[in-house]
């Protein structure tokens, strides 16, 4: 057996396909590219049993991932978090069976350490040795991280508004850090510019194939954890969309194999009023979103007014018969205080946010109560110590309660 | 086979010992109490292989928890994380084989949450309504998060200068929160008040039996990490020092199962110059520690001026020919540096004082180039944002590198 059965990339926009064994980065056309593998092969030759002895991390599914040769894996541990059970929350919501995938618990406390650590483990069999992106923070960290484990140097660029932590966790990196007095947006122009400057690789959001196939594995591992069944539906918060389109990616190739059958989930797309292209183009119908104007929203990763994947996005929940929500700030701030009360979780914003979306749709009528729902939270709440507000009594030393 | 081969409690200084099924706090000798399994029993009825198609938790070893009844188990998803390997860093101290126990992807984002979750599992078995405890931040916030979950009413006092995010953890998680103008020690005062006045639960460090049983879950876990071999050296940031007794513990429970052989690691037990008590006390051939005066160090985790357990934390060094060391703040910020840098790792100063106590022993000759060498990361990085200074360019839109 091979470690990894990549085949080439295809431009899902043209059909354009690419050889997948050099730098690639958009289609000529502008789309990003999907990587694409040897199913047929790869449904003869692997089988369920075979996960058994491995580890548990998201490189137990190395057969469906891009990188070939196992020596150039960079790994800090990330994957098969756990999906954990929410009896209390789901009473709360009539859903008989709610549960959390939760992200906290991967290095760098977000889930952007799985698109860091396939992306970045790609780009090192790939020869990459200096790559730049803009972010919102958490996927920053987490690529400052996983370059500074492979030898790269990375040129990470934020806005100022993000939070803080993630400056902490570039810089200590030793990556190249400059923040931007505006958005996601202002700081992808300064990185497009450097990119062609000086001949960088540009792992910004989809202008790399693979950080898709480390973002597919909560998809993977959210099929084993079930059993190989899938879940009735999986609301996921969307800024980029990355983790959405690897979602529905992972459990379509998990049928090309064989390992999973029926409907697909129903894929919610979640985002904030005051950052809502996607939810603006489904309740258009429409291919593709529009830039949202001044966008604000205190779930920063969410705060993505123009996603390059919009139109992936939205054919996953099209086909899926899914859905896209738009929440309140106040009703994701509600909505973390209520996780950590009756579930003992300190999610992060951008995962309160998906929570508040369930609660809705629950409360549509367009969750059933009998079904089977997974939340994503993406990330761990205590790299937003803004989100809380605390007041407590201050005590004297032989003072009491 | 039973789910948990627990049998009662043990005095590890009187010898008394007392039934295992209702409350118990201290001996009434003052002495924590130590759990003891049915070992001879499990070792006919359990083997190895039963692990292999287990969860990647820390309940995958129940035969050896104090938990008798599956329903009883509060879970977050706590354990089996990363051993890593860090072949850089390593090189950087002349170690052939350094590894890092990755205990920051837990809730919570700090390895309390292993005692948390076993502790307050067997509280919920025990019919607890209500406890208390004092903390330096991070145990107090598992604990308040694990007793949401659990539905138990948590009191927590903590000193004002704890890490902030960990206030933000026990407020959100809807404890009961105190801070304190002073230290761990003042807490502790607090919390005895409150627990004689209103009849609590006392869930500080040792005094009740089983918080070591979940850190204990750590020398476990090494242990099948490495094919159930055991490494050369351990070594673990004493504040408490639950976490060393319990890696002990493990590691002598696992050979009289025989499921290890040969030598225990040599335990090195790690603290800051600024508070050193237990180095101290090792120096001085001691069995017990002093109360080490004005202490200050900002791995505020270890700044524990008097371990209840203290006489337990030599006792494991001095048979296991293991040793005490402490480090300078200046010598944990740069490590914690060199381990970004070199690996990819945020980890938290606790940790950092771990890997620079393995950097002067090896220096030192006490560490030989050729052992394999575990240093605990007891949390994340990022719960601790004032321990990296950033200073990077801010640009305007429009602007360029």
């Amino acid at each position: 057996m091979s470690y990894s059965y990549l085949s080439h990339l295809e431009c899902p926009q043209c059909g354009e396909q690419y050889e997948a064994g050099a730098v690639q980065q958009l289609c000529v056309c502008g789309s990003p590219l999907l990587v694409r593998y040897k199913l047929e092969e790869l449904k003869e030759a692997w089988s369920k049993a075979e996960l058994s002895g491995r580890k548990a991390d998201l490189w137990r599914y190395h057969e469906l991932l891009p990188v070939s040769d196992e020596g150039n894996v960079v790994t800090l541990g990330e994957g098969m978090t756990p999906l954990l059970e929410l009896p209390r929350l789901g009473a709360d919501y009539g859903i008989a069976r709610l549960m959390m995938k939760d992200e906290s618990l991967v290095p760098s406390g977000s889930f952007k350490a799985r698109g860091a650590a396939v992306g970045i483990s790609k780009a090192k069999e790939l020869g990459v040795a200096k790559l730049a992106m803009p972010t919102n923070g958490n996927a920053g960290a987490a690529w400052a991280l996983y370059a500074a484990r492979a030898g790269i140097e990375a040129t990470i660029v934020m806005p100022q508004d993000a939070p803080k932590i993630t400056r902490s966790e570039v810089a200590l990196a030793g990556a190249r850090l400059y923040l931007v007095n505006g958005l996601i947006s202002d700081a992808g122009k300064i990185v497009a510019r450097e990119v062609a400057d000086k001949g960088l690789y540009d792992a910004s959001t989809l202008k790399e194939p693979y950080r898709i196939e480390g973002k597919k594995t909560m998809g993977l591992e959210i099929a084993e954890q079930l059993g190989w069944e899938m879940p009735d539906v999986i609301l996921y918060p969307t800024g980029g969309g990355v983790g959405l389109i690897g979602i529905y990616k992972a459990l379509q190739e998990l049928k090309e194999i064989g390992w999973v059958q029926g409907r697909l989930p129903r894929l919610v797309a979640v985002q904030a009023d005051g950052c809502a292209p996607i939810v603006k183009a489904w309740e258009e119908k429409a291919e593709r979103s529009e830039f949202w104007p001044d966008s604000a929203t205190a779930a920063f990763g969410i705060n993505v007014p123009k996603a390059l994947g919009d139109f992936l996005v939205l054919k996953a929940v099209y086909e899926t018969d899914g859905a896209a929500v738009a929440v309140s700030d106040a009703e994701m701030s509600a909505e973390q205080a209520k996780l950590a009360r009756l579930e003992g979780s300190f999610i992060c914003p951008e995962g309160a946010a998906a929570f508040a979306a369930a609660r809705k749709l629950a409360e549509r009528g367009w969750i059933k109560p009998h079904e089977c729902v997974v939340v994503l939270n993406t990330g761990a709440g205590i790299k937003y110590p803004d989100s809380v507000q605390v007041e407590a009594p201050l005590l004297e030393p032989g003072e009491f309660i």
